[in-house]
């Protein structure tokens, strides 16, 4: 990464820290009364990814604190002082070796609420994931243009403000911000108000659909999304097929934009916005050091004396959060459907699914855990738990997760959209295991070639295809497998980190950014 | 249409005819023990387009005999004599003026009901308007490929080598047959192995999503539906929207297919498969003629008297099938909205819905009907009859339908989505009224211009669009109107075919066919 560092070098002033924007940051803080803070870090995928972006490059973190421990944090970090010096220790601690600011904005409840429980994630999030029955939903009414404008641009102003520091205005050096994903699709304006000189990019972590997808939003909505990404100095996507639907819908929705499909940038009110694709990845050296670690022998060796108990069955492993996007529902029937099949496989195979719940307050994700408990318990029926087909076990735990992958025979990545998905790149560091993986995750793009390609809703297709990874040469799987290292080894977070900031800094010098489309491998792989 | 009957001239031999094919026939049959042939004309969009298409153009249309009335008909039809004769004197009395014959396979009920019972409606025609709620459906299961071997390839076969009758193989004029729609996928496949000579046209009456929308259908299946389609040499679709998305779904699922998107066509095994958009319409003066007779009168007498009772409110009008994909429930929430934002206009105001009851033995229809039902139960309340907020009536009777489209202020057409939806053309050819149209709907690529847009999800902008409706003089109610016939008139069924026609010939003298891109309206309107 010495090159990152020249690149940074004239990127950044004397000093000077690169700003990253998100909704939620690295930490969540904790303080009972009268006791020490407590830092935990969040489990999403962007953090996962981002968490480690301190050890490449002086940042200043800025999101929003939506709580009262991250809301009393913020106003001790601002105040300085012992305070603040106890919890940079905190924060030190739990991101060790990096040079990193926080920055938490307050955000209040209410405003929150509208901005991320209506807008961002009810709306955005399951519209970009396709997840809609559209006979029914999404009603667009009042209540939800309210929360609009009274929470989803109020928190993309607060925290493009706070981007921009106490002295935004007025600062020589050019700022430099990389906003992450939905939550701030509108940032980027608030920023350029300010500053029509700093030099802006977003990168999303989550799918950007069709032009068709995006017709449930009303127009004007849809318009202010995608004129306010065009605010944007460069637009990062995870995946070539995500830019080019990005270009089609700035064609399709911003009247006045003019869109060079082959150049891959949009000219719009004097400006060119460059739409690029950096797939994200993760540290292996950070993982594989934590793989080695005490955390993860400790579950290996449980998950090995239940292996023992049950007469050592193979594993197919999942690794995901309980949501309709990642699909464990048909998973599940896909694994039925083969017992059904192959009766003699049920003594020598088993579903491991390392599953954390997730947001079951909200309707649709508790509709969809009981589907998912329901298929499992016909599954698993009457027998022992070492002789039930489906191990369910509590995904909170990383290290169990890590342990399940390093002990999988196959690993099932079967989402029905996904942005990128790390699991797939972690399940291929840590251990040799076959790789079934969606055709619609982002990650295919790079791993179509060597993991056992699915189609999400094709059950019947995901039972054949683990039917064949069972029964792959243990010489094939490990060819594949170091291919698929290899790749993902080559492309890792700092890579990912390098090429935006190679097109960041050929920007800042007026030069078209270098990073040229990576594959499209939807196009002629499926 | 002199040069509709010159081009005919030139394609067809003497005494040859079009060929049509399409799942059901524009007549059901019925005969009671002893008694008469009774013939009903179908109620679905593409009988409504092509019923009259003998009037233009000499043709044999085939199609499935799937009940026990229909395979008699074919039986009779086929065996000559007094019975066909009979038989014939029914067809000519339902569809009077045209040179027709008609040519209704037998099909077993068990491999009708694989074919159009379980893959081409649940899954193909949902697919295709995206209807899914993914998380949850569709399946793809054994039991789904089971039906579509043993159905929909069955029937394609056997509707595909009926298109060439008897003799197919024998005769010396080129076959020239014309598919119609998503049950015939693989038709044209099967004409070109015994005639790789013939002349084969397929035009698909629903939308064609994008890429990702076709990504629910397994890799085999989405290869052989978009390889089936390029056995055809020209591609129809109802917008130049389906057929770009067309283009860039053979580009993504056949590795061999080679797409000139600016020339709109594929090469692929030595052949060029042309794609064009022929937006369908109706017969105006046929309609203009029906809406002048006595029952339309009738019909509009029953309602005029009905509005006189209830003080002569205004009406906005819908008609339609209540099934999810027109979208009636948000029609209704935003009427409902409407008149909470205005209880001035609910005495003056009614929303007419003449809706037909449509496959409620398939649960998801069932399912929806009753979220409508209680939608409308909630707006009427209490009220007395006439002073409901919403009508419903029955919308099986013609009559009734256009007798409504001609009293109505403004017409609602919202889909979710829809191929083309001819209730916004039969609108403006009877009556003046607003028309309320979703950019969704293919009709939009033609009536953006003069009708007011919506969103089909976004209930709120539906609403105020409603008031917007309302409140529009009658003089820009009335030039609106007066373009969009005008427009109507010019793109009529003749106009529709005449194209194709034209098309036709130029491929079959090796001449690139000459229509071109129209529109495309959906970008840079919306």
């Amino acid at each position: 990464m010495g090159d990152l560092a020249t690149q940074l070098d004239r990127l950044l002033a004397p000093g000077q820290r690169v700003v990253v924007v998100s909704n939620r940051g690295p930490l969540s803080f904790h303080r009972a009364r009268g006791k020490r803070w407590r830092a935990d870090r969040g489990s999403g995928g962007l953090v996962t990814a981002l968490a480690d972006l301190g050890r490449l490059v002086p940042i200043r973190w800025v999101s929003t604190a939506s709580d009262a421990g991250d809301r009393a944090a913020g106003v001790a970090l601002r105040a300085g002082r012992a305070g603040a010096v106890a919890l940079n220790a905190v924060i030190s601690a739990e991101l060790p070796g990096q040079d990193l600011e926080l920055d938490l904005v307050d955000v209040p409840e209410e405003i929150y609420q509208a901005h991320y429980g209506v807008v961002s994630n009810p709306f955005l999030w399951f519209l970009q994931h396709q997840l809609f029955a559209l006979p029914y939903e999404p009603n667009v009414d009042e209540s939800l243009l309210t929360d609009w404008r009274e929470g989803y641009r109020v928190v993309n102003r607060l925290l493009g403000e706070a981007a921009l520091g106490a002295h935004g205005a007025k600062t020589a050096a050019r700022p430099v911000v990389l906003l992450q994903d939905y939550h701030l699709y509108l940032a980027a304006g608030v920023i350029r108000e300010t500053r029509p000189d700093a030099l802006i990019q977003h990168f999303n972590h989550i799918p950007w659909p069709a032009v068709e997808a995006l017709q449930v939003i009303p127009r004007d909505l849809r318009r202010e999304i995608v004129g306010g990404l065009l605010e944007n100095d460069i637009l990062g996507f995870q995946t070539d097929h995500y830019a080019t639907n990005f270009l089609l819908a700035a064609e399709a929705f911003v009247p006045d934009a003019r869109v060079d499909p082959d150049g891959r940038n949009v000219r719009w009110h004097d400006r060119t916005i460059w739409v690029r694709s950096y797939p994200i990845s993760l540290d292996p050296d950070a993982l594989r050091a934590f793989a080695a670690g005490p955390a993860v022998a400790e579950a290996m060796t449980h998950l090995t004396e239940r292996l023992e108990r049950a007469g050592k069955p193979r594993l197919i492993v999942r690794v995901d959060r309980l949501e309709p996007s990642k699909n464990a529902l048909r998973g599940f029937l896909a694994f039925e459907s083969l017992l059904e099949r192959r009766p003699d496989l049920r003594p020598t195979v088993r579903f491991l699914a390392i599953q954390s719940t997730s947001r079951e307050n909200i309707p649709e994700y508790a509709r969809y855990a009981v589907a998912v408990r329901e298929v499992v318990a016909r599954v698993n029926g009457m027998a022992d738990p070492e002789e039930q087909p489906i191990w369910l076990l509590d995904g909170s735990d990383r290290a169990l997760a890590i342990a399940a992958l390093r002990l999988a025979h196959t690993v099932l990545v079967n989402p029905i959209v996904d942005g990128m998905n790390l699991v797939a790149k972690e399940a291929v560091l840590v251990a040799q295991p076959v790789l079934i993986l969606s055709e619609t995750a982002g990650a295919a793009e790079q791993l179509a070639g060597d993991s056992l390609a699915v189609t999400a809703a094709d059950v019947a297709g995901t039972s054949r295809t683990m039917e064949r990874a069972l029964a792959m040469s243990d010489e094939e799987r490990i060819r594949r497998a170091r291919r698929l290292r290899a790749s993902v080894r080559d492309e890792d977070l700092s890579w990912w980190l390098g090429r935006q900031v190679r097109d960041l800094a050929a920007v800042a010098a007026g030069r078209r950014p270098p990073s040229r489309q990576l594959r499209d491998a939807m196009r002629r792989s499926s």
